[in-house]
């Protein structure tokens, strides 16, 4: 091993940034064979220098400001694991790569939303800029898509994308439980943030999506593009109807892309069982791509933690320390499409759709009108008296239907035609179907 | 697009060199958006010239002797799709790399046998070599293992390496035939080759086996040191014993690593549902990655056939031209260790036993007692009047028992117990379990 080292500045040091300096040194012997040269850490930058990691710190140099660490001399990549779409974490990013250094990142919401301007950067002043860590933790789907599938048009790309929601849902399911009670205990499991709604409104989710969609279809990160909507409205009775009609519920990231442009939505769907991702459970995330010669291409694996997160990090070391690393998302910035939004009403599907509606005469025969007067198929229908009522609703009475496969805009005028109805308790709940 | 095109030499015109030039053309501007160059085909070679193959060779240079574009000037990287491992495919690659040329090959055989020789010439002679469609068709595993998870130290590696076995024995679970049965309408589909034997017994597979490994723990290829077994000798009570024990029977190919040295074999398993390989059916490929960072990986995709071959073909193609390509096996031939073959004896598993035994008085108490003097603990036990008898066997009855953990050696103790016993009707089977 005669090459020179590569020499990394990290920046941020929580559980992700202390996973890359244990990981580093657990396997440093195998990573320099297979990297060609050692990855040494010389400088670290976090906020609190104080807290312990359990690691030893104390062999680099500790720098008060990150942002520092782009001009340091004697790094050769900067790591940033701040996390914050702009903030400190962009400024880094801005600097590391103006200074010619290449730049390796786990942020989502930066990469998201300025993955464009920072890939252009890093182009111009041929700096590598890597990202594996972004999206689905330790599977190296980035890496999939942008080289492994490379030599195919994609339709489409599904994804479990946040292990919070899957795990909620997943656990929903399990239990027969109410999103309420199993997010607190999520919570207190520490499976979920104390301020989960990044996570469980599908935002960190979408931040992926957006990525993802860049790498599979080479059009601009079109973040804003995404119609986003979480988990918080899944109620129990919601998954056991699924469940009987042989679906799970799940939080699935889609992008696709046919002649009248990009369609990209965070939603929970009824997956059929016997699809990939009905049957990832629990923190585990998945991504399906389907491409027009390969056909469909399944990666699965942990989405965050500790030791994932750090696989994809130093994955993303080695590949530029053995020099495989050309534009960001595998197409040069000027080579990206800017993205055509797809008309959403237009896209035809079949959904599942739920009201919660009062227990009295003539309701039924409201929502069928409204569905009739908006051109929706009905396939099926069940009312079911619950009791004691839907999640706390009570009195409320569960109406669930599937519809035959039609255009959005069709849900949406019959919708619009219940909108403000005294029937309904609370919002109706329109999840598409994927078979 | 203002850089050279990439200019390749085709040998070999089946299915899968078909499939390369349809491909070519089909996503040409995409794949020179992302390859950052054209990759246009400029000579090709076959056996026979006259066959209509559905795409248009008029425009390539055709070549009788494949040996011959080795040396051709004006060719950028050979692509081998003649097969076998040695033979003209292999003169053809020796030829190519001493040229300076890179080579790109799908030949799964060649590489198990002669992988290590052409990996070390062609860092010799500065050349890429790659080989992603050789193992797993178009799932981009040689790239999830070599850079996905590159980080990691892997402990064991699973695979559905063929995709002709996976659609015999799903066929054979879904319909409860019999392995003659549904081989003979495998061929007749063309999901079966006329010689089936190279993928019934098992030695495809190893072969794909011998370079995960090698990528997988930085090993010499090894396929000598592979245990092959293939799957003639499941019968149909095998499938209905592991079903009603909660498994299913798959041909995995397994290769493990840990003190006692480098275990590797391709054999009929039972795999208990719920673990990602059960759920494989069809001529699908999987192959799951215990790293000891990132967890469990999982790839899974179309394991054979044009498009996904073509697929990973033209992957290495764009990496090619991206200048992403370092040593074959992510390390380069003098760091790769030479594997040390672990004790079979000593590994520790749980198995699946089944003998066909004449129904009379004391079988099972002789099977039971050499079971015994082996030192197997059975953990469950079934003998099944199968009335006509099993596959043909006639007057046999099937007696399957499943054991406690146990050392491989004291199995086969205890089947050397039994050896020429005139109670058996044919050879037992032993199958491991993966739970």
């Amino acid at each position: 091993m005669t090459a020179d080292p590569l020499r990394i500045a990290l920046a941020g040091l929580g559980t992700v940034g202390a996973g890359v300096v244990k990981l580093l040194d657990a396997n440093a012997e195998l990573i320099a064979r297979r990297a060609g040269r050692r990855i040494e850490v010389v400088a670290v930058s976090a906020r609190d220098r104080s807290r312990d990691r359990g690691v030893d710190l104390s062999r680099f140099d500790w720098v008060d400001d990150s942002g520092a660490l782009a001009e340091r001399d004697g790094v050769d990549v900067v790591v940033e694991l701040i996390g914050g779409s702009d903030g400190p974490a962009l400024t880094l990013a801005r600097r590391a790569i103006a200074g010619g250094k290449a730049l390796v990142t786990a942020n989502k919401a930066m990469i998201a939303h300025h993955g464009a301007e920072l890939a252009e950067a890093a182009e111009q002043a041929g700096a590598p800029l890597k990202f594996e860590a972004a999206v689905a933790g330790g599977i190296p789907v980035i890496k999939g898509l942008r080289e492994g599938a490379a030599a195919n048009g994609i339709a489409q790309v599904d994804g479990i994308l946040n292990g919070t929601c899957n795990y909620i849902l997943s656990e929903m399911e399990a239990r027969g439980s109410d999103f309420a009670e199993v997010l607190a205990e999520a919570q207190r499991l520490g499976f979920a943030e104390a301020d989960p709604s990044f996570d469980i409104d599908g935002v960190d989710a979408a931040h992926k999506l957006a990525i993802l969609a860049t790498v599979a279809f080479g059009t601009r990160p079109d973040f804003e593009g995404i119609e986003t909507r979480g988990i918080r409205e899944v109620v129990a009775g919601d998954i056991a109807e699924a469940a009987a009609l042989g679906y799970r519920v799940r939080l699935i990231g889609l992008a696709a892309e046919d002649a009248s442009g990009l369609y990209q939505r965070v939603t929970p769907c009824l997956v059929r069982e016997g699809h990939p991702l009905a049957r990832v459970t629990g923190a585990t995330n998945a991504v399906v791509a389907e491409g027009d010669f390969v056909g469909r291409l399944l990666f699965e694996g942990r989405g965050a933690g500790e030791g994932p997160t750090a696989s994809a990090v130093v994955a993303d070391l080695i590949d530029i320390a053995r020099g495989e690393s050309g534009p960001a998302f595998g197409i040069p910035v000027s080579g990206l499409t800017a993205a055509k939004r797809a008309d959403r009403g237009a896209r035809r599907e079949r959904a599942y759709l739920r009201f919660i509606v009062q227990d009295r005469a003539g309701v039924l025969a409201e929502l069928t009108a409204a569905m009739r007067d908006g051109g929706v198929s009905i396939e099926s229908m069940i009312q079911r008296g619950t009791g004691g009522g839907v999640d706390g609703l009570e009195g409320g009475v569960l109406v669930a239907m599937t519809t035959h496969e039609g255009p959005a805009r069709a849900v949406a005028a019959a919708l619009e035609r219940l909108d403000g109805s005294a029937s309904l308790v609370g919002r109706p709940m329109v999840m598409p179907i994927l078979d």
